[in-house]
């Protein structure tokens, strides 16, 4: 059966409840369908409220990522699988929907490959990071999401995944969904965030990318800003292995699953 | 096949390792287990260290437990079903279990009641709470457990449980982990905590009660001091309901669930 993956991010703008409805909505229609949340805005202010702020650090290749020593997995895991994660399994629960929420970790549902040295520049400085929980998800468990789909539970999942010797590793939530939609060969995988999509000249509204042909994903990473890299490259990995389309797209309006699935946002097939 | 239901609290003396390796041990041998886990004395210090301290209040029949508003209950989700959840679940993977960690909520696992009016005493003054999420586990969703059971998942459980509405509700983790053995026809219960079992004179260690029959296990109630009621509570309800034996055990020490289960700790046959 046709498959949906939906990534929600952490921004405090997304409308959860609206999410929830519409999601809700479409699974009771007998959709199939899997979210992803992510929460690095919250993570951010428990970090900041613990005594342990937060720190980034950009890659060789500059992909800015968060810097994830011990505590900070710790405080990541509270935020991610502990508040977040529950706050979306109890919301679909109230809604009539039987929602089972999974870490990555759980079942190695997300398993990948730890950096155990990761080349880092902090304020122009280059350094070389050996106590860091940073990873990539290399390898999706669709047995046991597959089970938990066939049994008639909706999986809410979240980072952080899993290393190959079974440690903690801060997976990318977005190139996660991508690598969750690819391995089910979804028809779709909807990504909402606080913005209506790619935008040409960020951060105007105005100037929204209505449609990328596949072919031409990778000539539109110019446009990516910031966060936005992981998302497209994300998008631009799960359009070559199999999805159906890619749509980015506003989490922030009413019905949001339901009006990507329509044509709104940036969609890339 | 026959099952064993392991509770293990929160508290700092508690031997993590030891649980892990013993279980892990046992899981390799083929033993069927859901592991059941609290995270009280952790709650506590997140909570002051977030700036809303915990607060407990006595009820009507002379049972402390948690005043639980929605900001307690967010930090108690933090460290249950984030920190110490998969804290649980990291040593176990890392120990080549593929355990899968989830709450009470998720597939409403624990299902109860939430006490909508909790008459309580606060420092002797008599008050009743609306705005409370706490409840009592009625059901447990026994499908979803076989089902991972029997693809070769560990449960690894957690408060909170889920209310009839799909709220979340702060349910007590000894009492839901009795009813997990009861709703499995469990052949043992061990409850591992940081005393070797029930004390005839709380705190002297060298008090300990060896063994209590089953049909005078109520007039143990008496030697049970604070948290420890709650453990004999669930415990006479569990071997009422079938379970063949309920263990308090000593969880500081090595090979913990081992020992338990040959003969060491109080014996409830």
């Amino acid at each position: 059966m046709s498959m949906i993956v939906i990534k929600v991010g952490g921004g405090k703008s997304l409308n959860v409840d609206a999410v929830v409805a519409d999601v809700a909505r479409l699974w009771q229609e007998g959709q199939r369908l899997i979210l992803v949340h992510g929460g690095a805005e919250t993570t951010n202010e428990v970090a900041e409220a613990l005594g342990h702020p937060p720190q980034f650090v950009t890659s060789e290749s500059g992909y800015v990522s968060r810097r994830t020593d011990r505590r900070t997995l710790e405080i990541f895991e509270m935020v991610y699988c502990g508040l977040l994660n529950k706050m979306w399994v109890e919301k679909f629960q109230q809604a009539g929907v039987n929602a089972v929420g999974l870490s990555g970790l759980d079942g190695r549902i997300f398993q990948g490959r730890r950096k155990e040295r990761l080349r880092v520049r902090i304020n122009g400085r280059r350094l070389v990071l050996r106590d860091d929980w940073t990873g990539t998800v290399e390898q999706v468990n669709t047995e046991l999401l597959g089970l938990l789909l066939d049994s008639g539970y909706l999986p809410v999942l979240t980072p952080p995944g899993a290393s190959d010797k079974g440690e903690a590793i801060n997976v990318d939530g977005d190139r996660a969904a991508a690598q969750v939609a690819a391995a089910f060969h979804a028809q779709a995988l909807v990504i909402l965030s606080d913005v209506p999509g790619l935008l040409r000249d960020f951060p105007d509204e105005s100037s929204l990318i209505r449609e990328i042909p596949r072919a031409k994903a990778d000539d539109f990473m110019q446009f990516a800003q910031g966060r936005m890299k992981k998302k497209v490259m994300g998008a631009v990995e799960a359009v070559s292995q199999g999805v159906g389309r890619v749509i980015f797209a506003d989490g922030r309006v009413e019905s949001p699953v339901s009006r990507a699935l329509a044509g709104a946002g940036t969609q890339i097939r």
